[in-house]
């Protein structure tokens, strides 16, 4: 069995928890992980990343993502067993438009975070990463001493099965970082499609980055993406840009006061910082844990968390149903056909559904 | 066949386009109405409806909104022959927190507009008429002028069958207005629920009416609303309260200025209007005239009335999979079962989804 697991070990190509593969696997590691993936493997898994392997941890979140049925099995086997040791972390969405620095704030505040004594886990939801194949490892400087850091475990967003954006199991990914031992969660993501709504329904606390000059930059952010915030991040808050910097974060506290919080009896607010010079990260992390106090003490904590867990589980069933029908030989071709009617005046949307399903 | 039709005129209660049952129908006349639907009433109904007849409007809607297996067919029959007469109008949401005077702002407005040679259809979806049955039949003073006025139509929602808190038959039931000559679609909504989002799914035109005090006045509404308008109306800009909303109008400028406008090229604007003394409706028709030109000029028009068609059409498939699925025997009650232990955390989301499925 040892012998084995070092076998295995090797095979992986991982290093310090960033994999070598977008997904943590090369497809022939995957297959020997799949034929060894027997009984006594879930109980290694599971001592592994209760007692923190990294390495555990990462194998763990590929037998997650597996789409082998064996692998699916076991995959439940393990979640079961660590439900219970998950839970105990702050769940930060972390997201942005392109350039506004998501990835130096993150490894600012992640280093920042270690420093504290956190064990601070990464997840990049980044949809780009089905073209580069995960951003993270196609720019291999990104968060280089984050990824160093013994407390942190840094894992980009694999390429497939996706619920509006995100991976569907980002989620049990989140329990699994957790049983590890992680206490700050950090997920990062992008404004394409739902992406933005979805990681909301996932996390405790979502931080908006932005850079000077409030109205521009929301510019190709989703609608309503303010009120779906519960702090904003003035990013890029230095050198020649500090003046403007601290204009913007005026015009956001402004622009806050008249939208709804999106967290109730919290007052969203606007820092400014500078991942660059370190200034700021310390407000950021205090905002935070001021936030966490007084959720807790509402009960929204525990309301928002549950809440959470319901509406992913029903998403979870609407995707399915969709899925399942959408793969039914013949119905994608037949709804594109009912959708060439329906534009060209033929059909009503009624007509057409009726057309679908009673034929 | 002429004997047939009076019998059944009177037994429907109609007056004036607003029917005595909220659902336009009692159960009496509703029987007697689906008895008698033979092909040669559908040929009757789409002639009447051609004509203008808000009598056989009323009936076409109805037989749409049924659920009966024959009337289904007959309704099918109806819009298709009626489809290529639908489209010709602007179609114009209108949401707003109880309170805000949408309805005394639609019989206002709606007079206006027949004043100046519009026939306007007043489609009202509004939840709450769930409780009271309609609460446009439930406040009998409400839009009375306007229900009189020979150039309206006034029809309230049904209280089932409802997509987000809309009636699925809601976009069939404005393309029946057309084909009966409506050029100006006036949908009412409250903000409960997806129905703000699903009625932006529905018409051109988006308007939002608030009273005084801009972040006050947000609350209750949902999140992201002002980036789903394309006009803001502060009401009841009058007497003591004119200033007030002079400065209301200067805040909402003032943070839409910051938000994503909802249409594309499109600066949404906020405008004072007094429906007591017929002050500011006129501007209001301007912009929407406005915002029309300019949609019509970029192409947006046509694009958006197409992505809204495929839009509901998918929206409509994913219902009725839901559907479907939660009315198997047993399911329900299975789903709550699993939900319960998903609280408890005995269970991850995937694994209540695979007991769901693979049993």
């Amino acid at each position: 069995m040892n012998n084995n697991r070092q076998n295995e070990d090797s095979a992986l190509h991982v290093t310090n928890g960033v994999s070598s593969a977008h997904d943590g696997m090369t497809s022939q590691s995957r297959k020997r992980f799949t034929r060894k993936n027997k009984p006594q493997s879930v109980r290694h898994l599971y001592a592994g990343i209760l007692e923190g392997s990294r390495l555990d941890l990462a194998k763990g979140i590929t037998l997650i993502e597996s789409i082998l049925p064996n692998d699916k099995q076991a995959a439940q086997q393990l979640l079961l067993q660590l439900l219970p040791h998950s839970g105990n972390s702050i769940r930060i969405g972390i997201t942005g438009v392109p350039g506004a620095g998501k990835s130096t704030f993150i490894e600012a505040f992640g280093l920042l975070l270690a420093q504290l004594g956190h064990k601070v886990a990464v997840l990049a939801i980044d949809p780009s990463s089905s073209i580069t194949g995960g951003s993270i490892l196609g720019d291999k400087t990104r968060m280089e001493e984050l990824a160093r850091h013994p407390s942190a475990f840094i894992r980009p967003s694999p390429t497939a099965g996706t619920l509006g954006g995100v991976h569907k199991k980002s989620r049990e990914t989140m329990l699994l970082c957790e049983a590890a031992g992680y206490d700050v969660i950090l997920i990062e993501t992008v404004g394409v499609g739902q992406s933005e709504t979805v990681v909301r329904g996932m996390v405790d606390f979502f931080l908006l980055l932005v850079l000077t000059g409030a109205g521009d930059e929301l510019q190709g952010m989703k609608k309503g993406i303010m009120e779906l915030v519960d702090g904003v991040v003035v990013h890029k808050a230095d050198g020649d840009n500090l003046k403007l910097a601290t204009k913007t974060v005026r015009e956001y506290r402004q622009l806050l006061h008249f939208l709804q919080p999106s967290s109730p009896a919290w007052t969203t607010n606007a820092l400014p910082v500078s991942s660059h010079q370190q200034t700021g990260l310390t407000e950021v992390w205090d905002m935070i844990q001021q936030f966490k106090e007084l959720m807790i003490q509402t009960g929204f904590w525990k309301q928002r968390r549950q809440s959470q867990t319901k509406d992913w589980f029903h998403a979870m069933i609407s995707d399915r149903l969709i899925d399942s029908f959408f793969s039914t030989p013949g119905k994608k071709e037949q709804v594109d056909t009912l959708e060439k009617a329906l534009l060209a005046n033929e059909l009503t949307v009624s007509n057409a559904v009726e057309c679908l399903f009673n034929e």
